[in-house]
């Protein structure tokens, strides 16, 4: 309970008056309607492969855009392919307060990851609309393009969409470009789809935490403090390919013994170093590739995240300088190329997890702030507007799997804390 | 020299009478002919894709048929599409010894691998019939059809060409049924093509080493002990997928690490163990194989060659004992899979490897006993007649590669001892 104290003794007075009659989002509605998206894309494993851009992926979206609607919004497709669900405001002039998050998922992920923000986003808007609950400030409730695929829609809303990323082929088999397209937008006029410092009031995501912190520690609410900066890069070893049956064991430069090596040198590095880095690798291929040839070429993905970039660089700097030893003990060349989807960490407003937290507690409702290991939209969208990120509980911190899950009450926690965040907002809570 | 010394001392005494003047095979001759054959089916990288059953393989064959010709052979293509050329012996009833090897290519293949067996062996006739050297035994030179599609030939002379080998899609993109009757010969009559234990006296094969090992210990000629049985499994670590952002480094259950400590291991054990053996990764995909999440699971596979089975089997159980062990302490699963396509060892005939080794002897070559680490037409026809295998040095041990070399000299060497073999086995060496 010490954090709580701590909280009313620091934060308190920033609240403004509360609303009256706190209203709590529906558990059954929200678990409904998450059963409902997941049956787009569903996997055998009982989770979805909706990836961005896929009939699946469409199909949910329809829903989506019928639940919006349903919620009482105006909805449009913007030309990055975000779908954004308006409400005018009441008063003339003020720029909207933005929330949401994705529905597209990773192949062979579950029902929570995104889907709870957007899911969670339409509930607030349609508990504003069932209550007669006015805002100040028109509200937009927002689903984000191919949110697995780099942040892609949030990075076009910022104007940060590179034409290399629009050429990346996406898992539906489409370059980003196409899939833009194939879903409603337009990727020749993504400027239609800025928006400037300024243009949002706030921008709040109600997210899944994808670790399992809450709910170890049996917490409520995380009020996010900042998202992990994430590096990238394709890890190439140069072997020699040669007959498998004919190469004696000590005649050999094979690319995926010295794979191996480096593989288990990043995960010590990463894992006995003190601190929450984490680094991985998640992607190997070997070439020629065939059980009968000593793979000439081995190509590995690497990627770093922590929310401070220079201890990015520092684990970086470890694995490369054991990367050298190793290459030069098997005298197999070991080259580093990084990709070009480095996130830098995002901390959120100040105000905002302010706000997020005095909510959660007069809900009565236990919280903590946290980093969030994940990327998010909601990185980019704190480029150009106060934002604040919203986590609820991951049984056993299980993601990016069929096996997620957040119960509904926590769904439902967390939407009610979003309401009554975009509500103090609206009535002046960030300055 | 101490090989050649105990050479002479234990096998000295089987030899028969030496031939009357050792009678040299041309090696301007070989390297002329190589490089003729080279223009059929050559790659802009130097070799040749000539694959069993292409243009460039009927172009290569008609060659071989008018060279056999010339070497006063009379050429026939029996059912399974072997090209046999035959002379007749001295004596009535006598079973032919027969040599070659075969012409057809992998894709991006080079200029030696077969070629050089089928090229010596046809030198073999040309000088005996240029030289008048009459034989008791018939003699029959073959170029072997399709050896790199699965040892398509020489499997059909010994009756082992199964229904389902003629419907596999050969890379000419004809079925190997289809390309048989399409190099004429008859896939409804194989029975033809039979061969028998007893209808053979011998076979001989020449055939460039594909291993670093002569070359390397600029050696002359290798007598191969026998061809490596190979085993092969499919291996699956089972991990657990999760956010590679979001799930501390000592929470994860990563199938690629434990992959990494299995393909060291894997590497070790065979490395260690005394004796020849080999083990190779050469294949393996990570899932869902994302740069951001954690792999969940990793298929990888696992062939060992060895020249005995019960060293096969060794190996595989040092290494899933390894497995077991790794498998607990990182609380990842590794399961074992043997995939169908086991080979089993087959060794040479002892009085041939005495009879070759002899003949390299008594020309003044070195020469050292080895396994033959890659599969051969000489595996097929050992189950039928006394089987010897005549290994020449490849340059730095490539094969399979347009990088493929072997010199002219050393091919010359081996159709010399093919030669001398062949007439030692008419001469009654070969008991």
């Amino acid at each position: 309970m010490h954090i709580r104290i701590l909280f009313v003794l620091l934060f308190a007075p920033l609240i403004a008056t509360a609303q009256s009659g706190d209203v709590a989002a529906d558990p059954d509605r929200l678990e409904q309607r998450i059963q409902k998206l997941g049956e787009f894309g569903t996997n055998p494993e009982g989770g979805v492969s909706r990836v961005a851009f896929s009939d699946a992926d469409i199909a949910g979206r329809n829903y989506i855009k019928d639940l919006m609607r349903a919620a009482g919004l105006s909805v449009r497709v913007d030309t990055a392919g975000n779908i954004i669900g308006r409400r005018e405001g009441s008063e003339e002039g003020l720029p909207p307060i933005m929330f949401g998050s994705h529905i597209d998922s990773v192949p062979g992920g579950g029902n929570y990851d995104g889907d709870v923000g957007v899911i969670g986003a339409i509930e607030v808007a349609q508990l504003m609309y069932e209550r007669g609950i006015a805002t100040r400030h028109p509200i937009e409730v927002v689903s984000f393009t191919d949110e697995e695929g780099g942040l892609t829609g949030s990075r076009a809303m910022i104007g940060h969409l590179t034409d290399a990323a629009l050429d990346v082929i996406s898992h539906s088999g489409m370059t980003i470009r196409d899939g833009i397209r194939h879903v409603g937008g337009d990727p020749d006029r993504l400027d239609l789809a800025v928006r400037q410092p300024g243009d949002l009031k706030a921008f709040v995501e109600l997210h899944i935490e994808q670790g399992a912190i809450l709910y170890e520690e049996e917490i409520d609410i995380g009020v996010v403090e900042g998202i992990v900066g994430i590096r990238w890069w394709d890890v190439t070893i140069e072997g020699f390919a040669n007959h498998a049956g004919t190469t004696p064991m000590n005649r050999r430069w094979d690319a995926m013994v010295t794979a191996a090596e480096l593989t288990l040198a990043i995960n010590r590095i990463a894992t006995e170093l003190p601190g929450r880095q984490v680094a991985t690798v998640g992607k190997i291929q070997a070439l020629p590739g065939a059980p009968n040839v000593i793979p000439g070429e081995v190509v590995l993905s690497l990627e770093i995240r922590d929310l401070e970039s220079a201890k990015i660089q520092k684990v970086f700097d470890l694995i490369r300088a054991e990367a050298d030893q190793i290459s030069d003990a098997r005298s197999t060349p070991i080259r580093f190329h990084e990709v070009d989807v480095a996130s830098p960490p995002a901390p959120t407003d100040d105000q905002m997890r302010r706000i997020i937290a005095a909510s959660a507690d007069e809900l009565g409702m236990s919280f903590r702030l946290m980093p969030s290991g994940a990327g998010h939209d909601a990185q980019d969208l704190a480029t150009i507007a106060p934002t604040g990120m919203i986590f609820v509980p991951s049984v056993d911190g299980i993601s990016h799997s069929p096996r997620e899950f957040t119960s509904a009450r926590d769904m439902a926690n967390g939407a009610s804390v979003l309401l009554k965040t975009v509500l103090a907002i609206d009535d002046g809570a960030l300055e």
